[in-house]
């Protein structure tokens, strides 16, 4: 007897998948490579959850910045912006919302668990915008980047501030070391102050507000991308501030 | 009448949170600031879903090895990393990890939307292990970085490859511009390149295999962290690959 039950529309399920419950799987929902591998699709990852992306309403970013910058306090960066939007959209939406644990992104902080990646208020951004707006999330979080790159911040002023921030600066780049590495060293103070601390609760209702803006206009039809594809446009994944590492000697790659 | 209509333990509720439907949650699952801003606290994240972290059961780490060398090819790196995980789960524990749509995290690839920061296999760890280990999970994920930063990768070799592969490299780097561009380099090809997708795939592979090993380990109550905090270890959020960017001069920052 083959090993293959069933072949229909290109899709096969082996006994194997059969066996270990992968047959349960409609067809068509999944792909069953050479080796007899289910390899997931995007509809069989939804099966049980609402359809992707979640439903958006309209929402304040004056709240939304209030509410990251409270819980900055509470999570730090990552956790600030994407409670501040899917935390709301759990109030106003509810179910499927209210099935994510908000703090399962909080790991994003220190640009990831204290490595200095990317931002954890960006990755935070992506969530949200993700959830929200599916593919095109992607296009909003790119405009996001480049604005929180260029842009100086914070400009967040808290009605009640934790501590006092004399400096803004445009980091140049979305990634946590370069963006707080930059500011720290403008302000005069070292990582672990009270003052670093609330320059990153700033940080994070000015990405939550910026992200709740891009998020309603997306929503009413009025959103248009402004920045390029960073891939296509360098042919490399890469930021635009390629002297911050590289100084004027950008190593080449094979004929680029 | 005053603002203010229940003190209680602390917490306070006001006239606007319950018109707003704040008011519904319960007393001591929500912090009111003192501006009438409800500041969402865990507990309430999680009131319709399960209680963070969700459960894990053991997976074959070179099945979700397999699952996410096919799925890089339809989705890149951070939903190869995801699916490769999350997906197994879907299966073998089904909810809560079914109302998860795995596309939403997607948005990791390149980098973070082709940005070039976290690399999209180590992005989609970290979703991976922090649904399935919480806590705890942030410490798998920083062993696994410290890993993929000093092993040479990929080592992954796929029952029927797309492309020749001849280079392994430590990136020295949990950046994806750093970790591709390096191999890029000993390879001699550039980004676009069948060969460059051949990597990555096989990379996402690694990852999976080992976050799954870790996660095992954890599960099985003999995991311990090897890799100390690097914000507490530097003093800063940062990598250990100073001098790739700075040389040998290191900016000093307020007297560190």
């Amino acid at each position: 007897m083959t090993n293959k039950l069933l072949k229909k529309s290109g899709v096969e399920i082996s006994r194997r998948d059969i066996l270990t419950g992968a047959g349960k799987l409609a067809a068509g929902a999944a792909l069953v490579s050479a080796s007899g591998l289910t390899v997931f699709s995007a509809a069989e990852a939804v099966k049980s959850g609402a359809n992707y992306p979640w439903p958006y309403k309209k929402l304040d970013p004056e709240r939304a910045a209030d509410i990251a910058y409270e819980n900055w306090y509470k999570g730090f960066c990552a956790y600030a912006v994407t409670s501040a939007i899917l935390g709301q959209l759990q109030e106003k939406v509810g179910k499927p919302y209210t099935y994510l644990p908000i703090e399962a992104f909080s790991f994003g902080h220190g640009g990831t668990v204290g490595w200095g990646t990317l931002c954890g208020t960006l990755f935070g951004a992506g969530i949200a915008t993700s959830f929200a707006a599916g593919k095109d999330g992607e296009k909003i979080l790119n405009d996001v980047m480049a604005w929180y790159s260029d842009t100086n911040l914070p400009a967040y002023k808290p009605s009640k501030e934790r501590a006092a921030v004399k400096n803004t600066n445009a980091a140049g780049s979305p990634l946590c070391h370069v963006s707080v590495g930059k500011w720290m060293a403008k302000e005069g103070v070292k990582f672990f102050s009270p003052q670093r601390k609330e320059r990153c609760a700033r940080l994070s209702a000015d990405v939550a507000a910026r992200t709740v803006n891009l998020l309603n206009a997306h929503a009413e039809g009025t959103y248009k991308p402004e920045h390029k594809n960073q891939a296509k446009m360098h042919q490399m994944t890469t930021q635009n501030n390629c002297t911050d590492c590289h100084g004027t000697s950008i190593p080449q790659v094979a004929g680029l």
